[in-house]
């Protein structure tokens, strides 16, 4: 829904700090906007994890409107060094967070973004902030001028956001690499090996996750598919190969952490018009 | 709060996918919805665990204005052979969800209602979704739809839904038998045994909870009668028997489980004008 | 943001009873409020920990704007003695819980308040309602109503409310005494002991967290100067002192609880302006 004329933006918040000190957050938030322009995403991202969370904020936050502002906060670096920062993205909607890579693949699949780095004095009075918390004391400040309609860019000068992207898998023939980029809450593996480099109906394929030996199990096409207790692969709702057991906990099974290489082979299918190595970016709805 | 005239309607959101996977559900609906029609119940629903789960959802959902659409996402069967629904309550309200019988038991407590097979093709631009996620990808967009207005039966045709109802429990002279329907947050053991069957002042009744030994307990009006640490019974917020430890988890004291068998007996009490079996359907406000 | 004339109050609901029950609050809350006027802080304060959570619920609504009700729900007594409770404060918020402290620490933050007992029957039709979960079919049609503009003492008489306040800490020369008041999602520790006793720079200070041995760590600034996996203490965002481990759960390591006696001893660094006794409350924005 584009926003109204004159209505602020809405401002979605993900953080890894729980739903108390999100509250915090929200506090200061109602402070300048109306409640029905804040919106949870999640405050349970994996703590620390901040390659695990710029996957699944990038997941969570694409299906929104272009033109929403984007609040992320996990920031283990909070009151180090690291940069606070607010992006103009190329879709003209706004990110939000630290400078610590979160934002990143977000960024990259809003159409690119032009990063600025905050300065806290054009954000809170004064200018002082506490040390430990900038996820309420400078961010949601920010988020919210962002949200009423001030420019990214008049929150301070620009700035080359650092961090790393997420790993790219690698195509070969017959084959895939990647590696393990996801646990969701059913267990399952979420891996960054775009589904559509496995040809259609490949029949059995070898799923080999970390050191443990492979295994040949189905492609299944749904949870429903593999079965019960059984092991399978299927394309998941990231767009990516996902790893699964039905009704049952896959990482639990297979003793499985995020970071863990995972090696997909297939023998038979038909081939399809597949994608390039970028393709494991979700798409605008 | 009745929809004010072209406003959409309220759809609230009860899911078995933790917050991460409903933020995606949650910016599709705002393509088509403004934040303030969306409320979150819960994103905590038991994982596959459909009855369960339908229990809870009929409590949620029931205390709600008629006139919301309550979208329901637990799908363990998601890609497989069920049926996507739609349907009008008797109420005027709406329901999405899959054809697992998790929409039953709220259907029933609204006043019934007539269930409609969507149809991907009236929902989803090209009709084509993934499989792996219809909360996202065809859910979502159907109860949007149906947030503004769409009725129903224009979404695909009628359709008999399948799916267990919720075990009623049984009466007998001085007891009833039954079974844990729902352990909630707190370890709570609550059955399907209305309350109402059990006499006024019943003294301390006896419990037996699956396969354990049948206990003499006290029948109390509060969690706060029962005594710290003691093993008690007492009326659920539920309409029904709950057996609690007072500030402990009586699911961990008795080793119980969604589905295990409660007896319950009393010697005393006053009668009271009780209700038929059906009277574990919670009453509209 | 200021209420516009005519809209009702911002209610949030902060409760220990999970988001399934709570949705049930939502459902009544939504019979008489639109929904942008309800905002979830938190459903996952401790289970009948009614002094943590009144330390976190203080923390959590401070920073909302004044004239929100507050809604309190943490209450192991439901169905006893214990009086249920609204307040107006002296910023014209309105609090909305059981009398057993959980809103005392508030309502200090907020400029102090008059207590008064709500009568059930100025609240329900009929006065009659369950005595399991007042939080649904008490406190939030009281809420509602105060959202609304009902006066808070025209839902019953006057009432000094019981409940213990937070403990206070203890300054000494080169020392505190205190406790540990909460343990957040990450595993820290935060007393109650103001941060700005300490003096700026202090150098390493001695922490001894109940009855472990003390042991000299570094104060931080923030998480990052710690280091991974090492003990540090630091100003938390709650203007309290804080142990914390680098990326780490000090909880865990120290194996520490709720209630722990915490005492902080430093040598040098250069005093400061500090607080009285009282300065470990939150300030307003």
């Amino acid at each position: 829904m584009a926003p109204r004329a004159g209505r602020p933006r809405v401002v979605t918040l993900s953080t890894d700090v729980g739903s108390a000190y999100a509250a915090q957050m929200k506090g200061v938030l109602l402070h300048s906007l109306p409640p029905d322009r804040i919106v949870d995403l999640t405050h349970d991202l994996p703590a620390h994890g901040v390659r695990e969370a710029a996957f699944v904020v990038r997941a969570m936050a694409t299906p929104f409107p272009a033109g929403s502002v984007h609040l992320v906060v996990v920031d283990p670096g909070v009151g180090g060094g690291r940069a606070p920062l607010a992006a103009a993205c190329a879709d003209g909607s706004r990110l939000v967070g630290p400078d610590n890579g979160v934002l990143l693949p977000l960024a990259e699949a809003l159409g690119g973004a032009t990063f600025y780095r905050i300065d806290p004095r054009r954000v809170v009075r004064a200018g002082r902030v506490g040390t430990t918390f900038d996820g309420r004391d400078l961010f949601a400040p920010a988020a919210a001028q962002l949200a009423r309609g001030v420019r990214p860019s008049s929150l301070g000068p620009t700035i080359v956001p650092v961090g790393q992207p997420l790993p790219h898998a690698v195509r070969r023939v017959g084959r895939a690499d990647g590696e393990v980029v996801h646990i969701d809450r059913f267990g399952n593996l979420i891996t960054n090996i775009p589904s559509d480099w496995v040809p259609r109906k490949p029949g059995p394929v070898t799923v080999r996750v970390g050191s443990r030996r492979g295994r040949r199990v189905p492609w299944a096409t749904s949870y429903a598919e593999i079965g019960r207790g059984r092991l399978g692969a299927l394309g998941s709702s990231f767009g990516t190969v996902e790893v699964a057991v039905g009704e049952g906990r896959a990482a639990r099974r297979l003793q499985a952490e995020v970071g863990d290489e995972v090696a997909l082979r297939w023998r038979g299918g038909r081939a399809r018009a597949t994608s390039t190595v970028n393709s494991d970016r979700p798409r605008r709805r």
